[in-house]
This record gives C-alpha cells, sequence and structure tokens, in this order.
C-alpha cells in the first residue's frame, strides 16, 4: 500500500505528528558517466582553486534544505547536518566509462526520515556537474541513484550497501 | 573546457546577454526501478482517482520552473511549455526489474537552451515516485537519466536517441 | 489588539518561544463558485486519469508547506500532516451556482497554531481550479473562505461549522 | 475544454511559445469581512505609523512575483508592474459585515496574461489582514475574490465590472 | 579552524544534532548612509501612511526566515521571533552623512543560534531602503552591519557593544 | 521623491512596460573586516580545495537570482551574467584590520536595471563568509557595500568609482 495515498487514492502528507522525536540518518549515492574528455576536464578543474565539485557540493547541500518545497508530499525538517561528497572514477567492470561517485549523508532529529533529503542532495548535485560540463558533453548520465544506509525511526537501521 | 569556470577556475553565470531570443527545446528522459510489488501498486494507485504520477508530474513541472533556483549557474528563463509524462514498463533485456519511464519536454524563447530544466523536471518527478513508494520498497533506484532530443540555439538541432 | 502590532504599531513576528509544544490542527474551508459548463467540465477533468482536483490537491499541500514564507509574520512551522479534499456540489439555497467545496486540514506539533496554513492549502488549491478552469469561464470566484476548526494550543478547542 | 489538461486529461503546463509578446493588464479583487471591532482595531492600526494595511500590500505585491512557485501550471512571467489597494468599507446591502476591499493590479509584456498574479496578490493579501487580525476574530472570512479587469492579448479586453 | 570545512577543506553544514535544544537569541545592526536630501524624503515618507520602513521591516523579518535558503551552510531553525527596528540618524562623528541604524531581534529554541539569522534580517532591510530611495540616490551605502549580542547555547552571553 | 512610493505613500512596484529593453550592467562592492586570525584562515581555507570562496561565490550568484523575492518592490529580471569575485586585502590607512573585497556584476537584457542584484549578490556572499568564519570571530563586520558602476538604460553610464 501506498502510505502517501488515501484509501480513494488522494495525495496526502501523512500523520507523523504521533511518531516520537529521534535522531535519524540517511546516506544516499549516485553516478554521473561522462566521456573520458569530460573526467579529465573535471579533475583539471578540481585542481587547486577549480569550483566544479565546490559548487556541486554547495547546490547539493542548499537542496537538501529545500526537498519539503519539491517533493510534495515530504514533510518540513530540521535537518541538523548535511555532508555531500565525491569521488572520481575510472570505468571498470561495472561502469563503461569514467564516473564521478557522489555521497550525501542528512542527519535530523525529528518525527520522520531524512532519505527524500539525501536523494534530493544526491541528486542535485549532479544535475550542477551536468550542468557545468554540459557544454562539451551532453551524453552524461545520471544513474544508478539510490539510497545506501537508514538510522533511526522505528524501522530501525538499513544497511543496504557496505 | 568548462564554460561555467572562468580562466582562474573561478565559477561563473556565463555572459548569454549577445545571444539572440529563439524557440528552443530539450527533451530528457530517465527511469525508476523498482520491486514488482511496487509496480503492481502504483499502477492501482494510478487507476481512477489515483493520485501517483499526477503528483509527480505537478511536481516535475513545478521543479523546471525552478531550476536556476537549484543549480547554482543556471539563467533563468521564462518558460512557455512544460510536459512530463510516463509509461509503466516490464522488465526487459536492459531492465532486469520493472521500471517507470519519466519523459520531460520544456521549450522557451530565450537567450539559451532548457536542458537543465528537462532534467529537473525528469528528477524531481522521479524523487516523487521514489517518495510515494518508499514505505514499502527502498531499494528503488533512479537511472539512466540523460538528454534525448535539444532543439534551437546556435548548436541547433541535436538528437540522442530516437 | 492586534497582537502582530507592537504598541507604536510596527509589525512584529510575535514571541512564542515561551509556549509550549503541543499538537495542533486547523481546518479551514471555502468554496469556487463556476458557470454549469465549467463544472460539468471539471467533473469530467475528475473521471479517470484526470488531472484537476489531483493538481489543486497538490497545489495546496505545497503550499500550506511555504505559508511562512507568503503570509509575513507567520512563524515557520514542522508541519506533522496536511490533508486537502474537494466535493463537487451543484446550486442550493446559498449557492445560485455550482460550486467546488475545499477542506484542507493541517497538523503540527509547535509553539503555535496552523490557521493560516490551513486557510493558504484552501485559497492556494481554489486559485488552481480556477487557472486550469479559467480559459472557459472567467467568471469564477473564491468565496467564503474561513477556519472551520481548530484544536490544541492555549485557547484550547474552537468548532465554528458543524 | 479545460487548455491544463491534455487530451488523456493529463496536467501541462500550455504552450504559449508561439503568442507574440505583448503588453497585458489584469486586475483582481476580493474582499474580507470582520466583526466591528476588527474593523476598528484594523482602522487603528492604520493611523499613523500601524503597518497593518501597509503588511498586507506588501505580501500581496510580493505574492504576484511568486505565483508560478505556487501555481502548478502559470508560466513564469516578468512583472513590469504591481499595485495592490485597500479600503475600508461599512456595511451596506450586500455585506452584512464591515468589510475590506482588495484590489489589486498587475501588469506584463509576455506571451500570456496576468489573471493568476492578479488574484494571488488579491489572496495573499487577505490572508496576510486576517493572519493580524486573527487572535481577536477567528470567524473572519475571504470572500468574493474575482477577477475585475483584462487586457492584452487575443482575447482583448475583458471589462466584467465596471 | 573554519567549522563549516571539514579536514579536507571541503564545505559542510556542521551537525548540531548532538547540541540540546535551548533558547537563543541574537541582535544585529548595521547602518544605511544617504544624502540629506535622501534622508528628508525618507522621513516624510515616514509620515502617516508612509510605507518606507514598514516595507523595510517586513521584508526583513520575511528574510529572517528565509536565510538558510540564502546561506549554504546554515541550518534551518523554527523562528520563535522577529524584530526589526530603525531609527533615522543625523550625522556626528562617526557619521560624516544621515543614516538609518537598523535593529534586528531574532529568536528561536533550537540546536543552533541566529546570528546569521538577525544579520541577514538587517542586510535585506537595509537593501529595501536603497530599493526605494535609489532613484534620487545612488551613492548609499550600507555599512557597520554586525553582531551586537547572543544568548543562550553553549557560548552562553556574549555583549558585544552596550 | 520616492518612485516606490506612489502619491499617497503607499509602496508600489512601479511601471517599466514602457521601457525598452536594453543591455544593464551594475557592478557593485563591499567588504567584510575580520581579526588577523581570521583572515590568515580563510586564506588557508582558499588554498587548494579549500571551500570557502567558492561557498561564498555560489552563495552570491544564487542570492543575485532571487533579489525580486528579497526585495518587495524589485521587478523579476532575467538575468544574463554574474559574477562574484573576492580579494583578500591587508589593513591600510582606511581599514583598520584585514579585509575581504567583494565584487559583484549582473547583467540583463530587460526594462529596468539590475543595482539591486549586483548588491544582493554582495551582500550574501559578504553574509556566507561571516557564517563560516563566526565560530572564531563574532566581531567581523559586513561594511561599505556600494554600487560602483551602472550602464545601460535611459540614465546611461554611470561610474562612482574607477
Amino acid at each position: 500500500m501506498l502510505t502517501h495515498l488515501d484509501e480513494h487514492g488522494r495525495a496526502r502528507m501523512v500523520d507523523v505528528g504521533e511518531k516520537p522525536e529521534t535522531h535519524r540518518v540517511a546516506i544516499a549515492r549516485g553516478e554521473v558517466w561522462m566521456a573520458p574528455e569530460t573526467m579529465a576536464t573535471i579533475r583539471e578543474g578540481s585542481l587547486p582553486k577549480g569550483d566544479v565539485l565546490a559548487a556541486a557540493r554547495i547546490a547539493g547541500i542548499m537542496a537538501a534544505k529545500r526537498t519539503p518545497e519539491l517533493i510534495p508530499l515530504c514533510h518540513p525538517l530540521p535537518l541538523t547536518r548535511v555532508l555531500v561528497d565525491f569521488a572520481l572514477r575510472e570505468p571498470d567492470e561495472a561502469h563503461p566509462l569514467p564516473w564521478v561517485e557522489i555521497t550525501a549523508q542528512v542527519e535530523t532529529v525529528a518525527r520522520t526520515g531524512v532519505e527524500m533529503e539525501a536523494l534530493t542532495a544526491v541528486t542535485v548535485a549532479a544535475l550542477t556537474i551536468y550542468d557545468m560540463a554540459k557544454a562539451m558533453d551532453r551524453r552524461m548520465r545520471l544513474t544508478n541513484i539510490r539510497l545506501i544506509e537508514k538510522h533511526g525511526g522505528k524501522s530501525g537501521d538499513l544497511v543496504l550497501e557496505p
């Protein structure tokens, strides 16, 4: 059953008023695949004074805070911590192209979890990388964006990937 | 070269003041992979009066308009048209799981293109589907988000997929 | 006395820091009056897959969350629940025209109430209906928007209409 | 037909890219009904240094600019002028209670009209009055919010009230 | 050390989840210097019905609420009180020109302080005054914007100016 | 006369509909004064991979785009270019403390100018620097924020400082 729909299929912001305020953590991860030359340029842009990843990090952190404005049924939550980080990866078995790995960790002390905030941070950081490199590579793709870990709340700890 | 960085690697919103206002179109596409039971529930939620895809469509359209607030170096543009659509797909060779295909088309008459707006619409629609179904499936993933077509502007027509 | 003005008539966001966090509920209601053909079309648009009321519902829920950005002296509150619902009504003694009845219920656990959030949800849902039907009927009117119930807080329960 | 739904009943932001940019004006009006003591206090609050109507005016003007963020299918438009004004009225044949009359005029040079912007300005100004006076009168109501005039665009001049 | 950077110099929203919720107050102050004729006109505009300072006050209060959207690493906080006030000053030893003194006081019950909210309120109020008077005086300057007092939280009371 | 007030002293967004769209540029500048140790740390934080100034730059650029949401009577404008830059300065005759000089340049093709956007970019960049360094220095001040140059529009070129 979709908790965000009532018994008539109507969207609603579900009631979390009865849930206790607890410390909650969510970690999400995603990838931006790109041509080798694009990766080379991003690496350069990440050298001293380069702003590419710094801009994507800031965009991701700011987007986490705006999640309830973007996702219609998300509850507004007082985020207590947001981290966004990047790893520049070369092609491997699962990745035919170079890729940026983006990881976001979001925390709160609240009545509901912050999965959407972590996923939104990853996504907007990824879009920002796309934006900054799109003039040279319009074939980049944002892919494999998923939840990695979740702690706190009634459902307890959930670790989907090591 | 990354146009969004100056010669010192500093981020900037590039100058488009000299470019003419032309009609511009961008089409982006992406996927949300999910467990079979999740897909079954989404299908139900899309029956008469079901709000799942309607909510995701509205979220995507609204997010397209807010792209310049999310992506630091995007220019604010007067969008003239936004469409977001969905197809519910069963597993196939390239997809081990059922998936929702999301396509967004954005248009403007402006000095620069709307790729980021189309990608943002796809992404936020995908996050909204995730949000509405996450209580039953935290292993969904947003994947394969990319530009499909682009028309107008100096670089002319670009059709990356049929 | 207007609590939102100080003794010199200056606007201020009043101090709620001393008030305890309690569970609070507000229910507001309003109406959109329209021509019979407009109502007929809305009813159609609300048939399977029709997005009219779904869009208005989402807009109302999202607006509730943005109330403190719109209403200058409203406190930002962590909403725990938002519901928006519609009834399509035919003319009666008090209504010379067909009308959509919009009801919004908003809840929080906070130091002050959510009347403005409920009224804002009703209002923006009403504006969205107007927007979607305005090409065929520019004489629609939003009317009779008022608070129905309020629970929690020092002033206790208030039920203005059955 | 509802132009904001496609032939399958799906919401969309309609294409205005082909329409010419023309000067457009919309005037909307609405009312806030209130108890006599509330009106007396508002009148006082509007004496020298009183901020009640000033706050409502600013809120209405700012809301006009945010209309496309609130109303899902509204186009973003470069507003060229926004006026919001008030008249404090005593009861008469059509009004059993004292009332504030709110009028908003919005203009643009754009491809589509600004009715929603004018209606949003009236509505948020009305909500702001409600907010400032609600501690003394929770029975106020926002009523009779409608379009008064509209100029420019293909449909030409429309004057619904003198 | 800059707490907003991690050990690799990367921006982050610092963890405040472990800190207790306490009552916190911040007071900030700033100045807008202007030509004598500009001050004379502002004084006039502040006479009965004049909206200059009322508009600046509302803008400052609203901006305080939006601080976490503007300042990348600020935590979203449930503000419980916001005051913005003005004094119109004539030249003195430290001020070669007439000036508007702006003071903002912001309070919350939260895990971190509200200095940024108070400074943002002062700053946006100052920008609003500039905006309203700029047609007659483009040489105004915003100056001397600083924290005055801070109470609550681990660091305790801090009174920087009497 | 204050153009943003009508003849009754009421705030309004002035009519720019009749003005032609022209290329417009505004350059604003401001300063953040700080203790020597704070400046030393900022310099460090600006070494390779340091995000301090990158974060402030992104914040300033994003704030420029949101100016009409912050300043009540500002017109929404399609910015075509935004640059924000910093210089780290040591004490001199006019500055008893080390200071960061912030310069923002904003451009548009529109019916009115972008002074407020440039000033807002400077201001929010300055607030961001304050935020990032405030744990070590609460005596920083934002000062001397003013317009430097302005081009385009009826009033022509204005160069207030070399």
